[in-house]
């Protein structure tokens, strides 16, 4: 998993983890064009108040991000934009950049300050650590609840150019969306060898990002983190890409490469045994869809019946119920898989009941709810509300 | 627990549960003053539906509510609304009254149809178990995941009357207000021997409502079947009351017992092992301090701290941050019990926390969280989540 002028690679920093790399630096050989979306939670991190304001007031380029797992600096006051700050200066001394070129993420903990001790000591190991070969490290150095590390891959061919596009992803709780762009869930970073102009780049993106990240739910719970960051250091040569037919190629490569990594969250996701596909069709609009698809995947007598492996549809219906959308019981349609549970309002009745719970035995399966009344649909994809999901967040902190 | 004029009783009609009352009967000996608050979920049950016309439609009368546990009948289409007409004309007919006298409640499972034989079966005896000691049977019979049942008195005088209110409730789970009167959630009945005029009584249910089961959290799914209903048979003898300062003493004994009733039903929340009372002030207004701190009573991993005694107050400022409103962080300040834990924005250090955790092994304790914006306030009550929640409605229907 290589994308040309890209090195990685992560180091132990002891921040609250022992025994696993923590801390990891992304690298591009040139300056990247970059692209980000942020929390649009109230409470931003440190890092994400940093990168805002690079992305907003520099050059459009980058060079470095360097991330840490264990503490997310949130909640952290000054003194976390003073150590955020200190950080990129670290790396950009060590790089002989400046620090405006270097971008910062934390994830973990909230509240507790930076150990930057132990990032001053860390830093110098860091840099002598990447390689072109070290991109999976960063990817395992940005877990925290995570049980698998998240990597995604593209190629594509640019008018004779051959394109990669690398992308890496963390989070498995704390996993919920809000509606409006640009706004992210968890940490995901996007590398393409991919020469863009910069603010179309950031248009894929945004609109990347609201068909996939935006669309998961672990537990509602938008983070105060979330950040994905979308590089292109130009090294394939091709030519500068904003549109057209080589923007449609690319822009559909970059929505599958988040797509895949947003399923690998929910699949990941915290003491999570299902990943559940509800789509709700029938709706006046796509909005009222959307809520009425967010209500189910968020409601936890819905995920717990998932979990149970318990075709309980009137729990479904009841979630649709309370969204605030007038809804029509004669014209309600519910299947799980093609298992169809209510038509017409009406329960199929026990056999097809037997036959949805023999569907919810799998890890992976889909829920349809047709309301009836108009065009509107929307899909979002969620987990099951588990006994260990509770286990691990009760006792994340000691 | 007696009301002058209202009999009670309950029979075991083996609905769904053995070896225990299932089938309940209020009766009052004269014609009742009757106020209901229901749903606002969508999705109603039969019996909601049919209430609501009769309390539409109706003289504003009512003599008896017969209510069954074990079957919501909910999500059972026609024949539903044919059970539950057929449920109170079973119980008119042996009381010598008319099907309109009757009113009908039913919680349990949601979709199957409700067993008629096995409820033509319990009538007759069901009749003849009414008596005046007979009111806390009710309360028992209407219990589902309830592990005690729920029941609250008061008195009062009325210029020299004595005047008496009895309350009862079920929920555990499933317990999720929205945000508008008329509506509730979860099933209770309130019984006073007070007279009074009927558009006043409704007015002060539905503000009482608002302002106590309407303020409760357990998991934030709003029922098909929430009702509350409240008659008043007059048998006190005091003068018509419709407002004055026999109105402000009536009010303030039904607020009253309404907030006891629903402080009952946060302690018995499904797996519960916490009572949180969450208050938000310093907000702009009341709908923002309303809006945030069902935020945080809702949020999965909030609820989870709770259950593991861990003052993670970053999980409540992150709660806060997703509500979709602009906050200081620089202003904020968190408080659990007396012990301050964010000072203008800055965290207040591991000894405060460490006494923080203390409070929290308590069953009972509060958490204030100052905006530091305005004159807005509201307060929420919320249960914990914990693994036994999980547990319980992952078995619901095995």
């Amino acid at each position: 998993l290589r994308v040309k002028g890209f090195k990685g690679g992560a180091v132990e920093a002891g921040i609250k983890y022992q025994d696993r790399k923590d801390l990891g630096l992304i690298y591009s050989d040139y300056p990247a064009r970059v692209a980000g979306v942020f929390t649009r939670n109230e409470i931003k991190a440190a890092p994400v108040l940093l990168d805002m304001e690079r992305l907003g007031s520099g050059n459009g380029l980058a060079r470095a991000i360097v991330v840490n797992s264990g503490n997310a600096n949130a909640c952290t006051g000054h003194r976390g934009l003073i150590d955020a700050e200190e950080t990129c200066g670290l790396v950009a001394d060590r790089l002989g950049l400046v620090e405006e070129d270097i971008l910062v993420c934390s994830t973990g903990v909230i509240g507790e300050p930076l150990p930057m001790d132990k990032i001053r000591e860390a830093v110098p190991t860091l840099v002598e650590a990447i390689s072109y070969e070290g991109l999976e490290d960063v990817a395992r150095a940005i877990m925290t609840t995570d049980t698998v590390h998240k990597m995604a891959f593209r190629t594509l061919d640019i008018d004779g150019c051959p394109v990669s596009l690398a992308g890496m992803a963390k989070g498995a709780g704390m996993i919920g969306p809000n509606m409006g762009p640009p706004q992210a869930t968890m940490l995901s970073f996007v590398l393409t060898d991919a020469n863009v102009e910069g603010q179309w780049w950031q248009d894929i993106l945004t609109r990347a990002v609201d068909e996939s990240f935006n669309r998961i739910v672990v537990d509602g719970d938008t983070s105060t983190n979330d950040t994905v960051l979308a590089l292109a250091n130009g090294c394939a040569a091709n030519s500068e890409i904003a549109g057209g037919g080589a923007g449609i190629l690319l822009e559909k490569a970059l929505h599958d490469l988040l797509m895949d990594l947003a399923l690998q969250i929910v699949r990941d996701a915290e003491g999570g045994t299902k990943c559940v596909h509800i789509h709700v069709k029938g709706a006046r609009d796509e909005t009222e869809a959307d809520v009425i698809a967010r209500t189910i995947a968020n409601s936890p007598l819905v995920k717990t019946a998932f979990f149970g492996e318990d075709p309980n549809w009137g729990r479904i219906l009841a979630a649709a119920g309370r969204s605030g959308f007038a809804l029509d019981d004669n014209r309600l349609e519910l299947r799980i898989g093609d298992i169809v549970l209510v038509s017409k309002g009406g329960y199929a009745g026990k056999d097809n009941e037997a036959k949805a719970a023999e569907i919810m035995k799998e890890r992976e399966f889909s829920i349809v709810l047709d309301l009836g009344l108009g065009d509107g649909s929307a899909s979002i994809v969620t987990s099951d509300l588990s006994v260990e999901y509770v286990r691990i967040n009760a006792d994340y902190r000691t």
